[in-house]
């Protein structure tokens, strides 16, 4: 056995300790609470998934920040010996590891669907809440541990999918507090802006640069936009249309008249008329919704509508995003399945809440009463109290060592935060009642059993 | 691209669909529930952990069973040349990787109890309801990721913190419905059972053979106790002291008895007693507390109390263990800090309750109501119902596919077993009604957006 080992957490992991858990937990349930209501179920699947699954879906990137794990027992036996002594990883690595940890939700949901095809009803409808692990340089905000909040709805082209996510969203945000600006935009009209300056070749530097808005500028996406080879004129029209103003419908319109003298495919405009126009009814008073054609996120995989959320008031930046992909499964062989889903990031939201206070509706409950027996005799007693205090649903605990000074007892329950101590001692266990103390204040109360159920229900 | 991988799950693991992940969660609530009215607190740690927190603590064997994470990006530049050439496992493994997913709760837990020691309040009391991973071989009802649902208390001697365990025992069975037996012994008493026989050197294979007991019977326990070179006599004082009849007490008394009359230290026997006396005056009806000489489980770490529940009526064996330890954060330079705590599989108790059914309280409740417009004429005052059956709480749903039949629209909502229809056509819209159709009677009523609230509350 190793002794005295200093123990330490892995870089880029965290504990969480009861405050932090419970904070955790009312975004988690707020989120969850809202997927339930709209109908979504939950789905969980596995941390390990075979890298056969996991590789080649997110990019070269992303597949550099896969944690793979280690074939169990002798590791090396399947192993290249060639590959071993060129100390050649990339060949190494398939001998050794099978297995990685999840990356994202998404994958793991489209490698369900296709397992399950043939059990499932369509449109199908899941929830996901789970952590997911990256081997991304750790630093403040960014963990290699972090909770992924996921819905999606697979086996439908209907935008009304789109429609109540953004509802979903308008939700979310009033039930935690927190102002969010929805960006929305749809990859189709992009496609249809690099169209109209005749410039489609470059369809995906081009949302890269504009992507950049937030960041660089108007001035710096020009620059960018000039670089890759595109005229004086071109960059020209597509600021005009990035400049548009008016309301998202007036937006909208303008550029439909723009595409409509074209050979531009109308569909993405469809799309996002259909989305606007139902939601404008809703009467979603607290979530602004942003039509924004600099909204360029996630276009490897994204087809139609792009999300993403912002918090405006805080520096953050994205703090959920999402999209619909026409091929979601295609990749493990069930094609044309369309689907949309969003993410909420846990840590990104409890940020904010940290940084802006936790809503009214939040509250942390733990011990309510903890029951001081004076000595030995007390304890049955007290176990009796305990029993009926807690039948009641009251959280209540014992301080287990009578021995201890009643002094460093009433200590205990005051670093704990616990708002009532039940002393017990000669004379209560005489007279069949318990002295309630109120930390806080100082009061105390003599009380019968029942009397203290109902005080401490109150 | 990877494309037509047919999709698969790595041996050992699973997917849980919303069925099971909803029994789950009530089996996981139900101990959560218990937990925190005793005053636990949750806590919840990373699920990868350093290997130099987690080897050397499971023995061995427990070590062959870790899963370890590759080192990213070139994970075998530091490894050493020679030992890849020879293909040396053992020497590369440090070089190779430095981290392994979590193998229990109770290592993470004393790595955190010696981390915060300086913020934590004493006794300190967590719960921890989180997955872990063994390279077991699997098999039915064995994975290699399966959860945890443990509570433990640290920083205090008290045989109450034992008390309140066999509370919760009692509380988690009622609930949870299964008929349970709960075994106690002390390892204190087990060791002077040993010594009352002139044979302590043998502690260790004289416990790991009377704990054969219910696989090996009687007969099959006193051929391995020879084995071991213990005398005819020694082994028939033995099983005298096993077959000790009459309740808890009477046993515990024989055997105070017969050590009273040695040099055996008697610590073990009060503690024994200071629970059982406790215990029977709490009248826990529905769990059976069994004192029992031949549990001798967990040897390697328990220095005191140990507890083993058994569904006598199921297969299955152990569904959980416990125990004290009075080192528990040794191993991690913080000495002299006894711990007792508690574990349940939650996989067994699945097993067992799909096995004898679920109890009453038990109940899903997934989508209530799915709105079916007949048009898209229907979409926006399906939407204005919808958002006041969800702010009711209601769980329903919106089909998003006006185009389809309404016939596979009802085969919808009937595969995913939601109980009601509102159907929205042109008579409906027209007279501000909404038609529901209960999918089991074929009941059909016509209800304003108020009466369809109620409707469906009740």
């Amino acid at each position: 056995m190793l002794m005295n080992v200093r123990p330490a957490l892995p870089k880029g992991t965290r504990d969480f300790n009861a405050e932090q858990v419970v904070k955790r937990n009312f975004i988690r349930d707020t989120i969850v609470g809202a997927y339930e209501r709209f109908g979504f179920e939950p789905l969980e699947t596995p941390a390990m998934e075979l890298l056969s699954t996991l590789t080649g879906k997110y990019g070269a990137e992303g597949d550099q920040l896969l944690f793979r794990i280690l074939k169990s027992g002798d590791f090396l036996r399947s192993a290249d010996a060639t590959a071993l002594s060129k100390k050649d990883a990339r060949a190494v690595l398939p001998e050794i590891a099978e297995k990685g940890l999840r990356y994202d939700l998404t994958v793991p949901f489209a490698r369900y669907v296709v397992m399950n095809q043939h059990n499932l009803t369509m449109p199908f409808r899941r929830y996901q809440v789970q952590p997911v692990w990256r081997a991304d340089r750790p630093q403040k905000g960014r963990y290699q541990e972090f909770w992924q909040c996921d819905a999606d709805v697979v086996g439908t082209n209907s935008m009304l999918s789109e429609v109540e996510f953004i509802q979903i969203y308008h939700e979310v945000f009033q039930k935690l507090g927190i102002k969010a600006k929805l960006r929305i935009n749809n990859r189709k009209i992009l496609h249809g802006m690099a169209s109209l300056i005749k410039a489609h070749e470059f369809f995906i530097p081009i949302c890269t640069a504009i992507d950049k808005m937030d960041k660089i500028g108007a001035e710096g996406v020009r620059e960018e936009l000039l670089r890759l080879g595109l005229s004086n004129d071109q960059v020209a029209e597509l600021e005009q249309l990035l400049a548009l103003e008016g309301s998202n419908m007036m937006r909208l319109n303008e550029l439909a008249d723009r595409f409509a003298g074209s050979w531009i495919e109308p569909k993405g405009i469809e799309e996002m008329w259909e989305i606007l126009s139902y939601t404008s009814q809703l009467g979603l008073e607290s979530l602004q919704v942003q039509f924004d054609l600099s909204l360029a996120r996630g276009l490897s995989y994204y087809t139609g509508t792009i999300f993403e959320a912002v918090a405006p008031d805080h520096a953050i930046g994205s703090i959920s995003g999402g999209g619909r992909y026409d091929d979601l499964t295609g990749i493990f062989g069930l094609p044309d399945m369309s689907g949309v889903g969003i993410s909420f990031g846990l840590e990104r939201l409890f940020d904010i809440l940290e940084d802006q206070g936790w809503p009214v509706n939040f509250s942390r409950t733990g011990t309510r009463v903890v029951f001081l027996p004076f000595e030995a005799q007390g304890i049955p007693r007290a176990l009796e109290c305990l029993q009926q205090v807690r039948a009641a649903g009251i959280k209540a605990e014992l301080y287990p060592d009578v021995e201890v000074k009643m002094g460093k007892k009433v200590k205990y329950a005051d670093k704990r935060g616990i708002p009532f101590a039940a002393v017990l001692g000669p004379d209560e266990i005489a007279s069949d009642t318990v002295t309630l103390k109120e930390l806080a204040t100082g009061n105390q109360e003599s009380l019968s059993l029942d009397e203290l159920v109902n005080r401490l229900l109150a």
